[in-house]
């Protein structure tokens, strides 16, 4: 069905290590290492397996695209390896529970380390990823997605886990609903598994789906081996590519991080230095980086990007990592304007992660007006 | 197919009484109380549907029968009434799945609640329930019922919660992953939804269900009533019916009760009186009543019943309503022979249910003939 091989791409080894830098970064402290993912990319491909990406304009309207991702918890996949063909488990159910054929796959979220499986489950059955995601970052929840927020219902949908087990959420009366049954019993399953949902047609993608997702997250990683190669600043490549804004720099004096169901939940302060020397920074936490206050007033709130980096080197650095003592520089990238509906906004604006008190103003326009000359 | 009517019993609500006072009575303590259940299936009938028994030795060999109860805790089902057309769900679910048509409908477990469930759902669906079930009794878990020790695999099976969404547990790599992933899924559905099983042919059930449980359980509440009307003794009455001896009369000095991983555990210590003065009886739960000791010795182990009644009405008392100061009879029933062998002991014994240190000895035999002169 796919039959326009001019717009599909094949991924490289190469493009396999830049996507693995880009989903990091990407992943705004969430979503989990890519590590693991990137052996298995590189292992698929060392197979034989071809690693093919097609965009979204070449994807006919009527095309049928599973998304799918990896559900649980980020460090139980890193420390349990998968079995390894859980995704494509999930797909062949789902095809024969509705009786169709998947012409390609979708990726949930481009962030962090379930921008790979799709690749993964995708060149094992032979078709192609959609350059696409649903979140064009990293979200903790399942309906935190563009699909899910434009209206796609997930269900039927399949869960697999290393072990062999077969769930099928036939019918969730919501989108919160299916995800808190499937969370439940990813749970059961030991913590990691793999989930693939309902098909869309190509057609809603092209309206709901953030594009491009992964030619940007490999030209963002590109970027940023680039700049190393060259003794460059990684940080101001990542945000000229991101039209992001480095809108911090300091060092962890505090943190505060605790599970509090299923989530990291917490606070980092960051003491500013150089352009920032006597303003405290602070990032709220819930798996991903949430909010960015400076001297207690707020300046970025999700769904707008806020990543961390380590100052030296420019790698991204998960909330889990985050350490006392850490020097870091903070970014803000403006989300995809897919997540600045309110429909989106209900779902993932601040609100949603429970910050009632918090009202999401755009990051991009007024705050860099007031941009401060030592900002660049 | 079920075409030999003569073998089929129509319930009465009478019936529906007796059977709520006998399905208490082989809960052993657990499987919940039949109070809600019985309203539900006499309402059923109020509204014109038929609650049909078939015997065993009247179901074809090829007939295809679908087991089902509810899941969850007892307690969420009792204040939290279903919806009504759960189960009916599930096996309109299940049958879409496996593309077949469901001939009857079995019990899992005819102690407690889920006696009433299948009784309801065979209404709704114009079909027959099976009289038997696949535990005799009241267990906590799915995969300790005779089905699943004789080979039955349970999946795929169908849950439906009372909210409208349905889960698929389409493969199960073991009876006790099936039970691990459903329990897990129904505490996120709010803990009380329906489970239906892959279906069993009429040949399978005929060697390896407990046979004529509905038939027992009416006459067991029966004989219960009878007793009462006639100011004669219950549970002499229940000790005739049911080959059962009364091993204890006390009054409970000592409760010590906890919830453990969803299960309610812990040992009731019964001061004898009567016949019994001066030992000490205790009986040990998790749900169910697992073991009874007197004076310190193991006398009464699962899978034989061990039931605590109310010393006056005859009432059985399930685990969570244990009080200090009851008076109560303790009553052994030996089981049915099928939750004797080797293969059924490895799931139902006391090594079943973590009491490593304790053989099981069949109650009966031996039991009897040390018995005392007061026991009768």
């Amino acid at each position: 069905m796919l039959t326009r091989p001019e717009r599909c791409w094949t991924l490289t080894e190469d493009d396999i290590l830049a996507l693995e830098i880009g989903a990091a970064i990407l992943g705004t402290g969430g979503g989990g290492n890519p590590y693991i993912g990137k052996l298995r990319a590189r292992q698929a491909l060392r197979d034989g397996h071809k690693l093919r990406v097609v965009s979204l304009q070449a994807l006919p309207d009527d095309a049928k695209v599973v998304s799918l991702g990896g559900i649980g918890a980020p460090l139980v996949s890193f420390e349990r390896i998968k079995e390894g063909r859980e995704g494509l488990r999930c797909v062949r159910a789902l095809e024969e529970r509705l009786g169709f054929k998947a012409d390609a796959i979708a990726c949930e979220e481009i962030g962090g380390q379930n921008a790979m499986e799709p690749l993964i489950v995708a060149s094992l059955a032979g078709i192609p990823v959609v350059d696409c995601d649903g979140m064009g970052r990293a979200f903790p929840e399942m309906q935190m997605s563009t699909y899910s927020i434009y209206g796609h219902r997930s269900t039927p949908s399949v869960m697999c886990d290393p072990h062999g087990n077969v769930v099928i959420f036939d019918h969730a009366i919501s989108e919160k609903w299916h995800e808190r049954m499937a969370r439940a019993c990813v749970i059961a399953q030991g913590g990691a598994s793999t989930l693939a949902s309902a098909p869309m047609s190509g057609a809603f993608l092209k309206r709901f789906a953030v594009p491009n997702s992964y030619t940007r997250a490999v030209a963002l990683g590109r970027a940023v081996m680039e700049a190393r190669r060259n003794h460059a600043d990684p940080i101001a490549a990542i945000c000229e590519m991101e039209q992001g804004k480095l809108i911090h720099t300091g060092k962890i004096v505090d943190l505060k991080r605790h599970l509090r169901g299923g989530f990291v939940t917490g606070e980092a302060i960051i003491e500013g230095f150089d352009a920032y020397q006597g303003e405290t920074g602070s990032v709220l936490i819930q798996n991903e980086n949430l909010v960015f206050k400076r001297d207690g007033q707020v300046e970025v709130v999700v769904p707008d990007l806020i990543i961390i980096l380590d100052i030296d080197g420019g790698e991204a650095i998960t909330t889990e990592m985050l350490r006392y003592g850490q020097r870091v520089a903070v970014l803000a990238v403006p989300c995809h304007p897919l997540l600045r509906t309110s429909e989106a906004l209900e779902v993932i604006g601040p609100r949603g992660f429970g910050f009632d008190d918090i009202v999401y103003r755009p990051f991009g326009a007024d705050v860099v007006r007031n941009q401060r000359a030592g900002d660049e």
